[in-house]
């Protein structure tokens, strides 16, 4: 069966997360939910607010992937500059965009409704705009490259708003055993299992804590057929090397 | 007065990232700790288990920052590729260093110290070793590249461990203002304010949650000096629009 793999990047943008005063968020969220779209999150890039950073990363990202998810620097402050990024990325003017600026006039009123919150209001040509319906001013989508707001629940809330916008291939499954064994205990045996799966991604993590020590081997796959065989394989391996194993009630 | 910036360049090794089942924790840690030696992380990048996208990650940092960090891959089983890849990137040997295998062998004993784990004590040629004062298995450094373990309290340690090898610049001190103001409703003021510091890293960081929202404003300097300035005119702006502001017990 040829599987076509669709891939993805991600674009993190934010002095706050480099700087180790925010811990991000967004990455986890949006490598969960890409896979299960059946969209495989194979880069992240952590860059600064800075024009030239933003510009490189999104245009080294989008000719190698099929999608490329954007978050953060969205809002109507100086220091805002995703949109102009963006469209510097791909060589075209940033416009107003007259159903952003009815929104966002309407949300805020003529009152509130100054040069600053206008702001949000210009997106790239040639861009569609991403609902925010949380805090209106909307994220937007050009070409394959999708750019949403920072904050996670905005965030969470806009990349829902565009899931059916995804083409994804086959949902990778994934199985999760725990066992009592090192990892260099089962290290070679493990090897040997995955030269028989090559179709399956096998990892293995060391946990620790909870004041028990071990391993937990994770099996991935699109084929949930052969992930059973897998899993099986493997919980026969630990127990002939005289550990313990189960399977946990882990999905990711 | 003429400042020498440092940069450096983080690569988080692991499927497990990307794949939303495990939330990056070294990130953070490492940002707020080279932050304090006086080195920027400028950008991070999360890649997968392959070869390939590693050797590509560590080649375009290490050619662009000052310093570069490594984590996660580096223990004895078959997905732990990171030393024969960062080997590749530096077209040079994977060998056994004698030191490594004698801390190994003596932690295991002769019994469990089986092929598995002596693939631990195997790095590039040239590079010196990065103690692992946990699980002693140890990291490495070649040239500017640091190279530690994922699991979070490792490689914190071993960081901790190579900080006298890091030649830091000034470090970046940071103040936080509090305020009740909508970020569109300073955004004109805040601009000009940082149009008046350009020496200074002005962001504002939308605060939701526990009830009240609001803007929190984060000023970045190595001067203490001006920062001091800085924070007086932002808290004088805020007034002048109306606002409340307090500053923030918030160091990084």
């Amino acid at each position: 069966m040829e599987v076509k793999l669709i891939t993805s990047g991600l674009v993190v943008i934010g002095n706050e997360i480099l700087s180790g005063r925010t811990r991000d968020a967004n990455t986890q969220f949006i490598g969960a939910e890409l896979n299960d779209l059946g969209i495989r999150l194979t880069e992240v890039r952590v860059v600064a607010d800075v024009c030239r950073a933003i510009v490189s990363a999104v245009d080294a990202l989008r000719k190698e992937y099929n999608y490329v998810f954007v978050t953060g620097g969205l809002g109507p402050t100086h220091d805002d500059i995703t949109a102009q990024s963006i469209a510097k990325a791909f060589a075209v003017e940033l416009v107003c965009d007259p159903e952003a600026l009815a929104r966002l006039q309407r949300h805020y009123g003529k009152e509130r409704f100054n040069e600053a919150r206008k702001r949000m209001a210009y997106i790239p040509l040639g861009a569609t705009l991403i609902d925010n319906p949380v805090s209106v001013a909307p994220g937007f989508q050009i070409e394959n490259v999708f750019v949403m707001a920072g904050v996670p629940h905005i965030m969470q809330a806009m990349l829902l708003s565009v899931s059916h916008r995804l083409a994804g291939g086959a949902p990778l499954l994934s199985r999760t055993i725990g066992t009592d064994l090192g990892e260099g205990t089962l290290a070679r045996d493990l090897a040997s299992v995955q030269n028989s799966f090559p179709d399956i991604q096998i990892g293995s993590y060391p946990s620790m804590g909870s004041g028990r020590s071990g391993v937990r081997i994770v099996l991935r796959s699109i084929s949930g057929k052969r992930l059973v065989i897998a899993v099986e394989t493997v919980l026969a391996m630990v127990a002939q090397l005289g550990g313990e194993a189960e399977e946990l009630d882990i999905t990711v």
